[in-house]
């Protein structure tokens, strides 16, 4: 039962940032790791207040990944895993870095900001044997992994129809010029070639995949331009086939003013259909055709073990946000210490990040040419 | 406010009729209409049954529409309107032969079977100068026309995204040789060209700009037919554009396991979204960006006048489908009492016939070509 | 399957009534009652005009009971049934004429004024062999029957705790004096003895009893006058003790600001929870040990038969307060034909009349004594 | 904005705790705490392998607080802070060694096991000058903060009634010689004198206060012993009076088969109605009179301070227990750094447990009583 705490350097998460704190959160819930160091800006005096602010030891504090790798290298406390929290134009190569000096990695989504890096990442991490994971962090809800288990264990019968919808409101105004988060985001040269596509898109396509097991095999994309003077898309809307040519509407909307984070997916099979939705994460929908609904809750004591071991209190005691990224990073964990085989599995790995650059790429091209593509590759 | 009280022959609801029953209660619940005659079947042993059922004198039961306009046509008591509630490939025939005696018709959606039908009423309407109403049944809900009122004052600002999704499961099995309901309407010689997206995508598409106040400039549709062996659509997924390139996602669907009847707008402006749901139809859901949601509900005193028009009972006293399909009613009793203006407005006519028989044609026509196709005619 | 309809006449439901118009919607919604005449107003005039919006002839609107039962006796095409909708002071009197005239008599809740009056009419109704019904509306719901039904199957084991709870906000300031509504039922004189207990709180405990198949023996009341100036209660809250020492709770309130007419009701069993709840009157919920909530929704096909009854349409197809007052119409209506024994069961009659005028009398001492009080009698 | 971690020791928390995590949780996810020592349990053994899970020092694990406090008194490290996370008649003793010994603490609810224990712990705390705080959780969820925010603007106007309600269904069976949580809750020597009302009622009483800024002055209470066996109450109902004569009701449960962990507050002010519910935590429902209801959502922008400070991500990424429950270990931080005002206030302190202990007392001596019983003492 006893496990040592692993120490865990972040790449990212200073002044301002809002999926920073979520990962030192998400890291030390479980006492799994410990943060210890961080490359927490580029700029040493942001990074070291950042350190005050969480009781690291200032000396701790880095400008980046480099400095980081360099001065924990030598010390007997030095860091044991590399945890990314950067916009997306540099995982790839701090990632890489991180796995090259032999560290294990946790990286925020999308994986890349080009398809090219993701497809050189693929091969770096296959490279270094080194357990690679990535933050869907909605893979890491309960209820999630418990519509996951019950569909390959053909509770609803044969998939038939995907549906899965990402509404957000907050770029519905032009922020980006005062907004941090925004800013980048909006940005092609920091963000990559997708917009909402890519910062939330993602999320959608990954979660349809993960939870149905079936995967695109071809799609037509509308990534309209909504808010005047954008470069990238901030709302899709997108027809798809899944394999045996199952139906499935994906839509993500950063635009939908006034929803605030309402992933939402549905699954129709033949005998009956599945519901989960991040406005009441805790539950998940079954529905059923004599006109009866059943909503299981998490922490009941009938769910799959995968969705028992991603709560860690009774029903009727929400989880959230932090609990899920928190799962993750006890998946994460166990692949560090050599136990589990979560990693690519149940916790997103190189795999699901390369489909999901595809995706991207591949939708991005499909809005251009106002036509159903097919999705590239071996379709893996 | 007397008001004499109009007398209706129905054609069709004879014996296992879904609709029929709904229009002679919707019809009297308001003390507009009274139910004096009917062909209620094409087997006048049927036609009379239901007549006996319904308490009306025999021999004002006919075999169909020929019989009974010639039935009626010498009593001082004869019927002032006629209501259709047959199979979609009999609604041309029926409405022409009413009109053309001078009467006024209220009738099922979709219009007609086919778009050449469809265009010849247009001009049968125009030439006879009687009302004409088209029984979509989701424009009689308070709330639906809360919605219209607030958009076209500017509420939201201006609309920039729309989104309708009509799911049910009914079809999920091959039920169409059991099931009187299901057998004509996935038979293309009774229900048209279009199966799913006749019988509830048109809906769908109806509301969306009614509602929206926008029209469908072009599409791009998958349509297909997952229960094996059937010739028509059962499930209907289509990206939009309406004017002024605002992007929009329909979906509908017959073989959503478990789903019962979940019609589902929403519709995003600049400044703040609504939504409307057929599973809380006396709600209209706001929602803004300070993250707050505003619930109206239906009955109260600061609502739109149309939508006061459209209850009968205080606030919290729930109204169903009988009561927004009797609001239609009202406003087609109106208009044969040479009242109001409601047809073709609040209430929808020939023109949203037309238009709605067209996208049902294009949708047809986008899912052969796998493209986007631009709505036809004046886009009116 | 062909069946007569019955001949109705309203007392009460003259210009400015809330609950005279569902009498007419209800009555007809089904061809069980045709609105034939009426005394819908004391004041011959105000009768005649609310004659005419409903179109019946003029001679058959009365200024009373008495006119009514005059005018209507000699008539082949006279009323066969009377319906009261009147202010509770003049029930008794009311429901006496029509009853000693041979008349079966449908009349609101609650029953009279006085415990007198309800006992002198439970030997009236004996006497008289007549149907007499109340309109508890809520007992017209599918859902509540099918609770019912469960219940009395043992689908939640031996029932341990009842809540019933019905919060109303519209008394919440003093509006008698300008409301019609507000103005007889905060008046002692008209109402009787209870304001709050015996408008809504009523309805609170007859539903109660209804759903559980238990009866209270106890219970102590606090009934407070919230709003400055009231002589009555405006504000219920009760706690009880059932058949077999089963605790309960009751409330209801006329001053829960911003509420509109939620009535709901939890039964908690050995091995189960129901609900129902007003503001979502298609749906009944069902709570299981194994954090698992089902729900069950109107017009399902696995629904017992006395809830299938209640309903018009396919599930999905939502009925309100005016469909649930119209099946509390069509259990009379069989009565009144010599069918079925939906009378004093399914359909609230005499019995529930008494013990509901019992339970006001008790509550109101219990809040005098500020004690826990027995029901009296046999508890029957 | 530097701010030292404090170093805390536990008592209980063993194998097979359900709290006892979630101390270790809430205390370290602001970083404002590190677990550093801990009483795990009484067995050393069991005290040891807890350590061992959680990567503490092995001879920092004892055995009771007494070692505790001496072996952490002489390090340079030593316990900042004691946390009590053990069943409810050692409360008492840990909390006045560790007090005397000059350390803050902060101790699950209730205070004590009994009226005369929690009266001398309110001097032993008045004497050391230490923070005393009580983990009453759903005090530390921002919507309960806003709540209580508003209510004390105005936002409803005067309170006119308060409503809480507390289901849970996990003791419907008689679980306690098989389950270490039920065991000792329904143990009069380990539980104290109330049951039910103990352990739950005494969160619904002091959310109710804490909310409305209301005080009970006086109460009636119903509390069975439904499962067969038990000599402490499973079921709590009690009709109270607030300060001002304010109606209120108060119903707790154990035996509400099927229910997890509602907790629900509903109050009526003059002009509109305030709802929160442990079921959607992240929401707060305000109702108004002109049929319109309003969710606020955590991590809005337009919340009051206090509400905001509650949160740690953005609206629409839900924080559940353990987040809320940090919230008042953060409160408690500012206050063992010297710093803030929370205690007694924002986090609930001693005043809050002598009055929670009174009402316990009081709710068992009235139940006994069948009678109204006046809240003793200066109402304070």
């Amino acid at each position: 039962m006893t496990q040592p705490i692993l120490r865990l350097g972040l790449v990212g998460g200073g002044p301002g940032s809002f999926i920073g704190p979520v990962h030192r959160m998400a890291a030390c819930l479980d006492a799994r790791f410990a943060l210890v160091a961080g490359a927490f800006s580029r700029d040493i005096a942001k990074s070291r207040s950042q350190a005050a602010i969480w009781s690291l030891a200032p000396e701790r504090a880095y400008d980046g990944i480099e400095a980081m790798l360099d001065g924990e290298r030598g010390r007997d406390d030095g860091i044991q895993a590399v945890a990314i929290a950067t916009p997306n134009d540099s995982h790839f190569a701090i990632a890489k870095a991180a796995l090259e000096a032999g560290l294990p990695v946790i990286c925020d989504k999308p994986m890349t900001a080009t398809l090219d890096e993701a497809e050189a990442l693929a091969g770096i991490v296959a490279a270094s044997g080194r357990p690679f994971a990535l933050t869907y962090t909605y893979t890491g809800y309960a209820m999630v992994r418990e519509a996951r288990a019950r569909i390959a264990a053909g509770a609803i019968g044969r998939v038939r129809k995907i549906m899965v919808d990402y509404p957000q409101g907050w770029l519905a105004a032009a922020i980006e010029d005062s907004n941090t988060q925004a800013g980048w985001r909006t940005d092609p040269a920091r963000a990559g070639g997708g917009g909402a596509i890519g910062d939330i898109g993602v999320h959608a396509f990954q979660l349809a995949e993960y939870v149905s097991g079936l995967r695109v095999e071809e799609l037509v994309a509308d990534l309209p331009r909504v808010v005047p003077g954008r470069t990238l898309d901030d709302d899709c809307n997108i027809l798809l086939h899944f394999e045996g040519k199952v139906p499935g509407v994906l839509t993500a909307s950063q635009i939908a003013t006034g929803e605030r984070n309402g992933l939402r997916l549905r699954i129709y099979g033949e005998t009956g259909g599945i519901e989960w939705d991040h406005d009441a994460p805790g539950n998940l929908i079954l529905r059923w055709p004599d006109a009866r609904t059943e909503i299981l809750h998490s922490g009941g004591p009938a769910l799959h073990p995968t969705a028992q071991r991603a709560t860690r209190l009774p029903s009727g005691h929400p989880e959230g946000f932090i609990e899920a990224f928190a799962t993750l990073y006890a998946g994460f964990a166990d692949a560090v210490a050599g136990k589990g085989d979560d990693i690519d599995g149940l916790v997103p790995g190189i795999g699901d990040g390369l489909r999901s650059i595809r995706f991207i790429d591949l939708a991005v091209r499909s809005n251009e040419a106002r036509a159903w593509l097919p999705f590239p590759g071996d379709g893996r």
